[in-house]
């Protein structure tokens, strides 16, 4: 069969900008350093001046800290439109007086902005099980009150402040042009690192000047996360402080988005978040390489993504891939062992376009050439299982001796 | 309430004796260096003078190896009598080239020992995907045919053959006094380590002179091995060879075991499986501590056991634990991860009998105390759900630099 090139112009109808949080009209940022990390910013305030909904997505642990408690409610009470945040102390397994002390966050906060105690969110990420240094954290709530603004500096620090092991901060915002008009998004993530100990939590802020009704942005939010920050896993272990959140204050125009314009909306938002989970897969603790995992041929979704997941878990596949071992044998064994029944004979296994594995023997051919592709900093695993038409992707990372180091040798 | 210690003096029915395999009566083994490893033993033979009952148990995986899938066949055809385990090939993921050189092994023994194939029992270990050096394997059992003996130095050179990444033999014999009759039960198991790459395959081979019918044995073995081998995890990563063979040839007495003769058996062999087990933990790649997760108060057993695997599969508590950082936070965090409603509020934690996490917060007292502890070489984790009446237990090992170094840097 002849094959043909075929290059495609697509315009895509948004462009990167300046400010990740603070690029949408009418937001405004602030961060400074309170003393809860030895150094570095650790305290961190979002606002819009004008009233907002905002979307949510919260951790699935059963363990759930303070801060996400307290936001869970005020987020079902009513609108919110400021933010706080706090990193080097996660407040959760922190009993009654940790819900006083998210609660005294959302007052000092409350009272800096002027706004209702039940507008702000809480935040937190850090450490487990030790009670937040109030006294450091409410002075630090009073300083960036004092501090906000809306230039592009101002974004920046609100990114830098909400990190706790990650390497460098992650933010993003984007012009979109809707076909109607013209909107902004923008979004800070921290990433899934952990250091004495703990600072485990994936957290992200997503912003925009888009007006949409509270029911249709928690939709776009739920899509875009399931594309994005849903299908990575870095060591498999789910935070009690995960939170997701998207506030859309409608500066850019009176009418909801709707149609083509919403779906354009939609795309850019997907195209956010997903830029936003690629950072933090690509500076998590001790990673060295992107691997994006691609599960084929499933019955069901949720096979494809079981599958998908315990290769992405598994210890031994992300340190063949840290050493560039081409030990394919480890991903075969990890999909075989995930409790989904298989059939060898039409597993198909690619790395990065090369077959490796098919018919339930090795591809002869194939030994030389994984060795090239196991040096790049890249890679896809495509595992094709013949029993059907459902997939899944994760994205995930080496395992590295750094990671190690990272979380058993930072002592509490 | 006062206490009172109660020093109870239970005698315990059987004594450690020399031999491992070969301790019980009429059983012979012999091993060789046949190159599939660079250097040390990689082929062994076990043999019993008479024909027996033979119990088995096969990795779940939905790869299963060639030996496995062989071995199945024959065990369920009739009788068995002999074992042949080669170490550094896996022979997983061969094809139908795999399938014909597992009975080409099980052929040459045959004739090396004078039996019809069937009653070979094939095992193989080591690197998944690659084809079996067949020359040196059918010299290896010719060699090893001919020097078969019943010495204890017969039994260690087979414990040592069947190894990959383990760092010492792992075998034991018990001399057991059931009341009745003296019956001797002799076993060697091979761990969970991965070098070069993949030898993940967890083996054991069990002997014995009691006499009981297989579907008996077989019950024995199950319930055995569920209170050993199926409760340690090294890394979560199943193989697609594991193995657990127990042969008894009925050389100790000529009337099936039963009543309390037959739970005294059960007792003994629970206990070998434990020890046998125990020292696959201690002896995983980079282990350096030897933890024991016990999960009590759930509602189901099921849940106990997720909740309880869920905690030893976090490289996060693991790696905490090899820094010996009190980092409990990652302990609960796990458990909230594992899918299983929890109520925070009644969860009480134990590291070592020191009470760490009651009513939702930290025990304040328990700080110091808990560095201590953390130093030790064995931990128990006991984590009480406060939910009903069902408990697991799990054992496994602390992720060291070496474990990454082990299976990062050895290239294939």
């Amino acid at each position: 069969m002849a094959e043909r090139q075929v290059v495609l112009k697509i315009d895509i109808p948004w462009r990167e900008v300046q400010g990740g949080v603070v690029a949408p009209t009418g937001f405004l940022a602030g961060a400074c350093a309170c003393g809860i990390k030895k150094e570095d910013y650790d305290l961190a305030l979002l606002l819009s001046e004008r009233p907002t909904s905002t979307a949510a997505l919260f951790t699935t642990n059963e363990i759930v800290a303070a801060p996400v408690r307290l936001s869970k409610e005020f987020i079902k009470k009513g609108p919110t439109r400021a933010v706080v945040v706090s990193s080097g102390n996660a407040n959760a397994c922190t009993g009654p007086q940790g819900y006083l002390n998210a609660m005294a966050m959302a007052e000092a906060t409350a009272r800096e902005l002027g706004l209702p105690p039940s507008e702000v969110i809480v935040a937190s990420t850090g450490i487990i099980g030790q009670p937040l240094p109030m006294e450091k954290v409410l002075t630090g709530i009073k300083e960036t009150g004092k501090k906000m603004g809306r230039d592009p500096q101002h974004g920046a620090s609100f990114a830098r402040a909400i990190m706790t092991t990650d390497t460098r901060p992650k933010e993003l915002a984007l012009k979109i042009d809707t076909g109607g008009r013209t909107i902004i998004l923008g979004g800070a993530a921290k990433g899934a690192g952990m250091i004495a100990p703990a600072m485990a939590t994936m957290l992200a802020f997503i912003t925009t000047d888009a007006t949409l009704p509270k029911k249709q942005l928690q939709e776009c939010l739920i899509k875009a996360a399931d594309r994005s920050f849903n299908q990575i896993t870095i060591d498999g272990h789910m935070s009690t402080n995960d939170m997701v959140v998207l506030m859309a204050n409608g500066a850019g125009g009176e009418s909801n988005l709707k149609g083509k314009e919403l779906a354009t909306f939609q795309e850019a938002l997907d195209y956010l978040c997903r830029e936003l989970a690629r950072g933090i897969v690509k500076d998590a603790e001790g990673a060295t390489k992107f691997v994006r995992i691609l599960v084929k041929g499933a019955k069901r979704e949720g096979d494809a993504r079981i599958i998908a997941r315990a290769i992405a878990n598994s210890p031994l596949v992300k340190t063949a891939i840290n050493g560039e071992d081409p030990n394919w044998g480890r991903i075969i064994s990890a999909a075989g062992a995930a409790g989904i029944t298989l059939d060898e004979k039409r597993l198909r296994l690619y790395i990065s376009e090369l077959l490796i594995f098919e018919g339930g023997m090795p591809v002869a051919s194939s030994g030389r050439e994984l060795q090239g592709i196991m040096r790049g900093e890249e890679l896809d695993l495509r595992l094709e299982l013949g029993l059907g038409k459902a997939e899944a992707e994760v994205w995930t990372c080496d395992l590295s001796e750094k990671y190690v180091t990272i979380n058993a040798k930072y002592h509490t």
